[in-house]
């Protein structure tokens, strides 16, 4: 049955990268949204239908919203406090002393709304956060207007929000009972921190538990030699083998980094379907590893991007890693054709929506789905001249590039302007926080 | 003597990095400048001296211009036309055929301009650059009021701009001649292809021409692996060697790219105080190979940071080289101390400025020097909160943050405005020479 209603949202003109199964791509296209959805996707028409706003896209391109798979939003608060030093001097001695000190309810808040000014303001519309007190990063997301899978962490020492780990099922269950359906803009999702820092029991358990709940289960996997080394020590497997042995392993599993995978455990995760998170820029600055994407990709598996945390990268500008992606694996494989311009831009959109199961919710944009887009003015020296628009915003654009965002129907950025977060009463509090957090140190220039 | 006559311009406010020897940091500094140079440096004081004009830093960083160790400028004409194919088809079936066909004086003008007006706009205010008709790049740069080391090229087999090889010492001596001092902005320079693509003859006459008129003398130098087999497999050298054998290393000879680079080799560059042109993006994108820039540093090789040209970046913003190059290294050594924040801004500044021989005249901000200064808002979520300023302007910023430049005490670009270029006109000019390049050829999309 036709809807008669006036649409919503018109947006019209401009070329838009669809980024569907045939990567279509219209000029003057004519968008129609209602209720957050896309309505139809046409090329441009004389006759336009009746829409309650119209967003004009001349001159720019429409892309799906970008999805970054995997950060840790709050942490932008430590953001360039320690750079430069050893992976466990960087830990150990610096990152989880301010967390047990600093983090807290109001600083997860805080810290997550400007996280997520930050990525609207580079084009990401769905984020991917695991983090401490998830419920505020949830606010976060919703008084924001923004997407996000939040997930509840789990590690097997106290942590800020979790001073005893044996709770575990009853905090699982009441964190996903609380997001499941308060919002459509929230996903709960649950996470084991490392399969090195939490037992086979708190695996197995969140696992089990997130497989019963129907929700996606996420941890930190081979992202260092070291850890690999310990996982063989420990159980006499690989950490593939071993995750795969207790069970942990299946498509509604994203395992994030994958630095130091060997080519059977790439078999035993494409056959599980395991989804694959990769932070290039985090992975670049901590000298952690390289994932061997082009490897997964071969095999089927659906990788995303990921900024990390902004400890390890130092900012939340998913077109960085997408720079980044297209360019590393060329140098690793020692071969130019390794990933091409719109695969990475594929794993920044469509496929990213894939390893966080909402693959038919977002990630391109299609009739059906969440109205999730961004604009990106093409009127810009280094986009001229255009031949290969997946060339232009793979390997020239940068985040401030995007000139608006519209989330679930709702333009949240316009000519770069946030319409939903205060953003210097945002910044001011961060601020607040970031000096709290220097005046006990003594950190150089 | 005193000079008693009002300044021309002076800069308050903010924060000041000089990258000055001691690396010294101004708050509220008060820079006052003269004919074009900084007359002095001080920190913040209750009288002002008079001065014709006032520029506000307020909350903005100040710090010197950005240094592009190497550029291919009018490149900008093929940004995007042929990516992510293997090195020898990107060279002989789209670059060389679309530069035989599309390159003359016009062209080279008008994508100098364009990316003058790119690399301003993300804070470079000297560019080292090597094409063909190197007088109409030297004029694009003079009438943007754009600082530049202006290099002819030279090559074995007919080119666009000289279809007789014979005559290189006339056309090195022409050029020199011509804009040595026409320009105070301008230093001319000669440049020869690769040891590869240029005989031992032409490598020698255009090194003692140069040696003999005192300009720089550049090479790209062992960019691939395969290149190094050629001259191996010639001369029964390792390239470094081979241009030691020939007498071709000295100070003022400027090494590009450097990715395949021996131990001994590196000696031998730092005994003849050879300076390296370091290109991380192009590199990684072309999938050349990846410079030793640590050893270097160890060695004390003056290494700075280029571009290259955008047919293999693609774009000319230096921050881009600066994050990638902060990143790469950590991997390529699996070590996160590799190049902290400090050394990495000193190769965008300083260091690249030693690299073109400018570092009396540019590279830090220090009474004497030309002013050539670059303000970058630090009001920007991304930037959000502050521990360390090297940390931020390496690890999070970009080109955009970028909102004033100066190049010899003129404002070139206020609240990202260019003064100096009229842009639309550059852009539709490109767009224009684009599209007669596109109608030849099919490309997607």
């Amino acid at each position: 049955m036709m809807n008669c209603e006036p649409l919503d949202l018109l947006v019209t003109g401009g070329t838009l990268l669809t980024m569907n199964g045939t990567m279509d791509l219209l000029e003057n296209p004519v968008i129609g949204i209602r209720e957050g959805r896309i309505v139809f996707v046409k090329s441009g028409t004389a006759e336009m239908p009746e829409a309650r706003e119209r967003l004009d896209a001349k001159g720019c391109t429409i892309l799906p919203g970008l999805v970054n798979t995997h950060t840790h939003a709050a942490m932008v608060c430590f953001r360039g406090l320690a750079d430069d030093l050893p992976l466990m001097e960087w830990l150990e001695r610096h990152i989880w002393p301010a967390e047990a000190k600093y983090v807290n309810r109001e600083m997860v808040y805080a810290g997550t709304s400007l996280a997520i000014a930050e990525m609207i303001l580079s084009g990401t519309t769905t984020f991917c956060d695991s983090y401490f007190y998830s419920g505020s990063a949830a606010r976060a997301a919703v008084d924001a207007g923004m997407r996000g899978v939040i997930a509840q962490g789990f590690i097997d020492f106290p942590t800020p929000d979790s001073p005893d780990p044996s709770r575990q099922i009853e905090i699982a269950e009441k964190f996903v009972g609380t997001w499941r359906d308060r919002s459509p803009l929230v996903t709960p999702s649950l996470f084991c921190h490392t399969p090195y820092t939490c037992s086979t029991g708190t695996l197995t358990t969140i696992k089990e538990t997130a497989r019963r709940i129907g929700v996606p289960f996420q941890t930190h996997l081979s992202e260092t030699r070291e850890e690999v080394h310990i996982i063989r020590e420990r159980f006499g497997k690989s950490p593939v083998q071993y995750l795969d042995s207790i069970g942990v392993l299946d498509e509604k599993t994203i395992a994030v980094h994958c630095n130091w995978i060997e080519e059977d455990e790439l078999d035993l995760m494409a056959t599980r379907g395991v989804k694959v998170s990769h932070n290039p820029e985090s992975n670049l600055k901590l000298a952690s590893g390289m994932a061997p994407v082009p490897k997964m990709l071969r095999r089927g598996i659906a990788v995303g991007l990921g900024t990390d945390g902004c400890a390890s990268n130092n900012d939340l500008d998913l077109f960085g890693e997408i720079g980044t992606a297209a360019k590393i694996h060329k140098l690793t494989e020692m071969d130019p054709t390794a990933m091409d311009a719109a695969t990475v831009l594929r794993m920044a959109t469509i496929e990213g929506a894939k390893v966080l199961g909402l693959e038919r919710e977002i990630g391109s944009v299609e009739p059906g789905k969440w109205a999730d887009l961004i604009l990106i003015d093409m009127e810009k020296p280094h986009f001229t001249p255009l031949y290969n628009l997946y060339s232009h915003l793979v390997y020239a654009a940068q985040g401030s590039d995007v000139t608006t965002a519209i989330v679930g129907g709702k333009v949240v950025m316009k000519d770069r302007r946030l319409l939903t977060i205060d953003l210097p009463a945002v910044m001011e509090e961060v601020r607040r926080i970031g000096r709290t957090i220097q005046t006990d140190r003594t950190v150089k220039p």
